[in-house]
């Protein structure tokens, strides 16, 4: 079968040849693949900045973002069937002894970093025709989110974080006058996806991002009724006159420079989530105001990354609320479909479309 | 009667005589007090970096650290009585309509900055031989505790502190194999009586602070059965490779560069709270390795500020216990008393002690 791998050492991506798997123990499913997104993470790993192959092998089967159709599956599955849609998790547990967290179903939390990932750490991906998987680490679908389900992960980000959001509210339990405010800072797929997440939790939400309007992601975030601000034309400062300070920042840039300036537009008692992995950014900061606004402020700055089982069924719920909120809102966020030939230049930006790229392995 | 006043435009600060208060509305209570904590903000007051006195006047009654006993009360009061040690809370709503937190009994979450703080901000503080208060706002404490509940205050940060932390693991849900690891940054007040809080929340607790040993805070903190290690002689990564990654860091030194340093020593999933009012601090330094930590790692920064009515409530029982747990512990942080005449050199150094001052106004 067709698949899409990187070869680290020669820093190639193509597509090549290999078998197709089959189920080999209990509790297995055989999946074809149909859709696998494309990301930040995925053009890092291309570039050899991030990722590894599995123990052994020359070679990683790239892909994390995945939907899939259910054909084959083992003795002893229940939850899952043949014909359903089902997106599978990115994480596996590491297996150290020590890591209570992977020994108890939350390896978001893994903390030996041992963990493998497939698609990026030490495990194959799903961009390949089919694929094989422990029933457990999928999430079944319904037939309505068949255009949509491929951005399931994408949104597992910001599902993840606003339960984290939620818990640091408990802190502050008094009843609200007003909606609270959200400010998205990037307006890529992490950020539109967290950006309808938030407007469904009741924030009055702002996307803030580098590119002046006009552009496709501007017109996307102004289409579902949430205003978009170009950070070349307004500077923080203007952003809070206009806008208000924000209840909660969620960073979807990866740019280390712009997420900490706007640091300074968070709320009292404000939560700020950072999901991006960026760059080194040498800078002189002044740590002493930053930590004097934190405490006077009760202010939180909180790191998270990955999703575990219960932010996958949130998202799977959240994409069918979205369909009916904003119909045809999912779909516009998927600008392009290539076939996997294109791979090598979906990531690499010479076929790059104006949001979402999206790789078909079948069309079911 | 005896009260001591900062008079902040000539940066004086001395004993005035004034008239004994009266009460003046139900629900009050007249306390006499009998001793009052001096701290580092108070130290800022006199030096004119902090505080301004109540509106109209030119000097402000210093002293937000208090223990007290009740000489009157007036009509309606049913849970305060004659004879009673009570200790007051420091901050006062804001009257602006538009903040729920304080219109709702949580001013330690104010958020148009409006409060006041007694001792602080636009209202004055318990430094003098009586005052008067709303019930409301006072904590009444066992007797045992008399010659300790001057330390009630101080340990509130704490206890707001862990109460957030407390909500955030609640994002991490395993059960763990091992106690978690926690430093306490700075061997003041603040942190000796955050070592005992965290020490008594199950935590392996470090003292990692400034002074090389031997120290009498290092000598305190080691009695109670806690290492303290010096960062003169230790940086953070041997503090590491000693003590393991801290799940908690309690930050309770005001000083930026080392607080922000010691985020490197922090476990995955951990939470760093800060809890001093640091000076500017301009320096290089890499916001994007700072921001990767935080995301890969799920690491919270926390800021957290003043104390609610729960977090005296707590302070109260954790005072009790901890005098089990250390017989003569909580004694020995309180290394000298004063009389009033002596405030000035208390806060400006010449006469302070090793640890904490305490001001006596009436032996009760």
């Amino acid at each position: 079968m067709k698949a899409v791998a990187v070869f680290p050492k020669g820093h190639e991506v193509k597509v090549i040849d290999v078998p197709e798997p089959r189920l080999e123990a209990p509790g297995q499913v055989r999946v074809r693949t149909l859709e696998v997104g494309v990301c930040g993470t995925d053009k890092e790993i291309v570039q050899g900045l991030h990722g590894r192959p599995p123990q052994g092998e020359d070679h990683l089967i790239v892909g994390h973002e995945c939907l899939g159709e259910v054909v084959e599956v083992g003795a002893g599955v229940k939850d899952v069937k043949v014909g359903d849609l089902v997106v599978p998790r990115v994480r596996r547990p590491c297996s150290e002894a020590s890591c209570a967290p992977c020994r108890q179903g939350h390896a978001d939390f893994c903390v030996t970093g041992q963990y493998t990932e497939r698609g990026i750490q030490g495990a194959h991906g799903f961009c390949a025709e089919f694929f094989v998987e422990d029933a457990r680490y999928l999430h079944v679908l319904p037939r309505e989110l068949r255009q949509v389900g491929v951005l399931t992960e994408t949104l597992t980000i910001a599902e993840k974080a606003l339960r984290q959001v939620a818990l640091l509210r408990q802190r502050v339990p008094w009843k609200r006058d007003a909606p609270e405010r959200a400010v998205v800072l990037g307006a890529g797929p992490v950020g539109l996806l967290g950006a309808m997440a938030l407007v469904r939790a009741g924030y009055e939400t702002t996307v803030y991002s580098h590119s002046r309007k006009p552009n496709k992601k501007a017109e996307l975030a102004e289409s579902w009724g949430v205003p978009y601000l170009s950070s070349e034309e307004l500077e923080v400062k203007a952003l809070v006159e206009q806008r208000g300070r924000a209840d909660v920042v969620y960073e979807a840039a990866g740019a280390a420079g712009a997420a900490f300036t706007l640091v300074s537009g968070l709320a009292p008692n404000g939560v700020f989530v950072f999901t991006g992995v960026p760059e080194s950014e040498k800078e002189k900061v002044d740590q002493g105001a930053l930590m004097k606004q934190l405490v006077l402020n009760n202010q939180v700055l909180l790191g998270t990354v990955n999703a575990a089982a219960e932010d996958f069924e949130a998202a799977v719920r959240d994409l069918s609320l979205f369909r009916g909120t904003w119909p045809g809102g999912l779909e516009a966020i998927i600008t392009a479909r290539h076939p996997p030939e294109d791979y090598a230049e979906v990531v690499t930006g010479d076929k790059s479309s104006a949001v979402k790229d999206v790789i078909v392995f079948s069309r079911g």
